[in-house]
């Protein structure tokens, strides 16, 4: 991990399609299963009784999520598809150059995926590459099967790092494209959004103590299905599982909610953003005082949201250590000085700043 | 059963709150099961060999629907609920001075129901009215067990009679007041909708060869619960079992979908209708004419809606005779003279003669 | 107003049919109008420089909300339709019985609605009774008029009052049922739900200090209905009006918004809660412990939703004094000894007591 | 235009990224603006007397819909947007190889877009390439302008030809992707989907009578904002533009509308179909006897689907002939020997043969 500038390297970037799946250790497989699969309605490709393998209906590649027991609650892999087999062989050699540790196999880490290569980035995060996979059934048609808060696709992840602006050159040099960010108005980015695929993002970079995950984020179709989640938590007495929404995002105008697992890594359930396929698609910059960010709506941000994460694996599985974020922090900075947690409605608020080019 | 006026009782009308539940005789338990619990989702307050009850997530009466094997798919009985026991006299009493063929049961003619009294009305429907009910379960918190079209509520039943406005009066009489009806240049009446409870009916009487059950409707709270159950069916490869819809109704201004049970039993999947209980509520009338009185968008109704409809049973289990009607039939009035069984949009459409009042 | 045992009248109560109006002291009448109007979208039946006529768009009767201009902003009325003209005098007659001081208006107090009393009820409320009305245009079809967030009807009062179980006898002496309420183990009631019509109220008690005005009460048909509001006040940098919500009642089980208009008045936006028009209908009583019965995904209430509310006016347009609730508060009793406004999910909650009767 | 097998060019072809607007002809300017603006509320960029500038919410280009002024209704250009300024070359090349007559304008053929090349396909159909684009105001936020029926995407485009099997190599030779198509047993192809960015199509191809417009198609977010416009026209009592739907799709899983422009031109109103844009993305071929291919619920197609479609014209402006489709008609194939011109439900229907992968 280094929070010196992270050089470019000559090698050709591989051609990353999507953020593809996680391999996610937890602590508790029987609990997870019932919050992922009985809770949240993921469907099972395959599992043992060390491992579950998830999709969403839409999905026909294995899985979009691993939960594997382990002793320590961490992310063992953040996985993205490459475009062609070639494409393994580039990213090995990308990081490579970059000094950073890679392991290659041939058949995979995990079932259901084939040759592969995972790296130890240079912000110290745990990122595979494959593109042979195992085709399974696309469930888009099976309604029979789809319960009121159906998962239809993987959309992205979230990833805690102390220096964002470091950290997205480097993914913009690995081939993101940011497509939002939050500064604040000396320059300081809090936040930035990357992508591949034509959403607002594949991963994001949220500033804060890392290398941490900050969450997994799976799409419904429609906010209802979000909304019915929270209805069944109620339902389940289970509403202390929702740390935070459902509410509008300002940053990529989508609905959200963010769940916590049994082992408190943060999902988030997401709908409707936009379509950003474009090489020159418009970058939106939020100014990090404007409380409709966050929540559109003004609804303050839970702290835990923004001081919480789950660990990460290095290769061998050891949870990478937490480096400091020195830079001032998003909480920090939106909430009053009487340290009263919650950015609260109309106090202490600056004068809004229209960070967005609306 | 009559054609001739129907005189109105000196005795007091009974008390009635609302549409309560149908007694309906299939052919086949076990495919009636899997229509209604297994695709619909209505949940079994009990079962046995011969009898399945079903009610809707936010009932707490035994039932809204009787599922009872026999050997003519039948109505066995359309059952309103009465304010108070001694509404139950009143019922009594009132059809006994019309004349009409009666039957008190103080344990109830089905399970869950106590003291009611079964009549043979004098269009030739059998209509029950009670009481006494056993209490249960509100599911309407039941987030856990709600699938994705989960039928809250009965919301009305359907009646096909030959003269509409015949039945109309005796209907008025025993205190249900018509909030829509269709009607033509001429005077002539094709259906009418009645009202107890709050809402755009409690049951309606469509004209046709009869007495016949047209139809019973559920609701669900929003259009996409109902838009799912036709995407379930397609899954299930039972899309077959859609007749009609989904639509939007003009008469109600409802969205709505008719699907056919395996007995060919209709039902109506419902929701959002206006509220109605004000005494002078507004009647609107629909000219027959109007190619949107019966789907606000033009689509046209299939010629099965207008012409298929289950058999009603008196009091000893027989299928009571179907009389024809003798005025015209809003099938024929509303198809072209070259007998093309749908209105076709833009073809043979008179000018929009808007019916209603706005 | 009272704080001793409110005698039952030996008159026999007028029939409410349901709230119908509020009349609205606004000190700034072109900001109300954009909040109404230009914002909220309800519909203008009239207007002049000093009142605004507006009714939802299912309405028929002349308005559900006039707004006046006037020095303080306060409720001058709670307006409820009975059901014929005779029941004005009932009414009348009723509180006379009571004590209380009535004024009777052939002409009405506003326009559109003929004879009329209002009162200055046991409790300190200004109440109006009506039958009397002029109908308009009901703009149920007038899909081209609604916009994304359509308000369709008035839904229901809420009335803040220090002792909720003295309020909640006199209320069902005048023909209220109780439908909910939050009750703690020593059974001091919190809140109280009372109807006429067959959904979960028209009015409602709050426990605080009273008689104040908590809110009024719009449905729409939808969810996405009412989270577009929240989504448009978003887009026009108005969300600080959000004061809480979105999210789902534990009480009613229906979907809500709480805004605040520009003088603070409170109004809800609501969609689906249950039919309760049966005199069995079960009566909900929630465990004011219980951290799902505000919101069903336990998120915590605002305090400014505790406390603040409207003040209401005598029969001479003079604000009616606050008496202070003695009994404990459900602000007090449902936050942590911190002094932390908030109540946290997670933290200091006692185990969950499940008041109601799933 | 040719039926013979056209030759896959060696020069590279220009990198597409999506469909970007259609140039069409309308006959009646203010006819098409009411349609296109005042009913379906697609955002107005400029406009003039002779021409008007659309753009759906989400786009940040000019505009995704040119309405010109014309003699004949027909389509002037299917505009693609490709990568970066050298794809217009390569576009330019690429056609010139094939022999097609092309057309480069440094300015544009219109407002707001710059260097860019128009060429008459080898099926006849005017197609645009181009990347300089003036950039607008991205939408996506404003919600104080959406309405309930809100237009956020060009989707895609439909094109008829008469051998589909033709256009489709073409096509995928220009570096497009089968997402799905339609097949008889014997190898007949009936219409097939392709796609450049990540949904189910850019363009389609719909097997008959050709070179025509089939349809162009506009996203929502949700459903219920397709079944609004539905709720809009009827209330505008213009349900007469419905052609077609509401309905599921097999293909593309996705929720549409047909209407019908007052030229005729036929516009889709398409949500929510799935990822696509792996290399890999498995085909899914739907038997053309399967009756839910086109509509998941089994509705009928109605006839004129099938047989009207819009004229398009050369670089000139005038109208290409139309060649006749000599393979086996969708619409013969799939209706009964009686004429009856629409599919009934359950009559004349072969066993499901699912086509698709479920």
């Amino acid at each position: 991990m280094t929070t010196t500038p992270i050089p470019t390297p000559a090698a050709t970037p591989p051609d990353i399609l999507r953020c593809a799946y996680m391999d996610l250790v937890v602590t508790d497989l029987a609990a997870s299963r019932e919050f992922y699969v009985d809770i949240l309605g993921l469907v099972v490709t395959e599992e043992s009784d060390t491992e579950i393998y998830l999709r969403s209906f839409e999905e026909f590649i294995h899985h979009n999520l691993v939960l594997r027991q382990g002793p320590v609650a961490a992310v063992s892999a953040f996985a993205f598809r490459v475009r062609a087999p070639l494409d393994v062989d580039l990213a090995e050699a990308y990081y490579r150059e970059l000094g950073c540790r890679t392991e290659r196999r041939a058949n995979g880490f995990v079932k259901g995926i084939g040759d592969s290569v995972r790296v130890e980035d240079p912000l110290g995060f745990p990122y595979e590459f494959f593109y042979d996979t195992r085709h399974v059934e696309r469930l888009a048609w099976r309604y029979d099967l789809q319960g009121p808060g159906a998962l239809v696709r993987l959309d992205h992840f979230n990833q805690v790092t102390p220096d964002v602006g470091l950290g997205r050159g480097y993914l913009e040099d690995l081939g993101f494209r940011v497509t939002e960010d939050i500064q604040d108005e000396d320059g300081v980015t809090y936040a930035a959004w990357l992508r591949r695929k034509d959403t607002v993002h594949d991963t994001a970079l949220t500033g804060g103590n890392g290398p941490r995950m900050h969450h997994i984020a799976f799409s419904t179709h429609e906010k209802h299905n979000i909304i019915y989640i929270c209805d069944k938590l109620g339902a389940l007495r289970k509403s202390d599982l929702i740390e935070r929404g459902p509410g509008r995002h300002g940053v990529s105008n989508a609905f959200y909610l963010y769940l916590r697992d049994p082992d408190g890594h943060r999902v988030e359930i997401y709908t409707q953003d936009y379509y950003t396929g474009d090489p020159d698609n418009p970058v939106v910059t939020w100014d990090v005082h404007d409380n409709q960010r966050r929540d559109w709506w003004g609804n303050p941000v839970v702290p835990s949201w923004y001081t919480d994460a789950s660990l990460v694996l290095d290769l061998d599985g050891n949870p990478q250590p937490v480096i400091e974020r020195t830079q001032s922090s998003e909480l920090a900075v939106t909430v009053g000085a009487d340290g009263f947690s919650y950015t609260r409605k109309g106090e202490d608020m600056p004068e809004y700043k229209l960070g967005h080019q609306l």
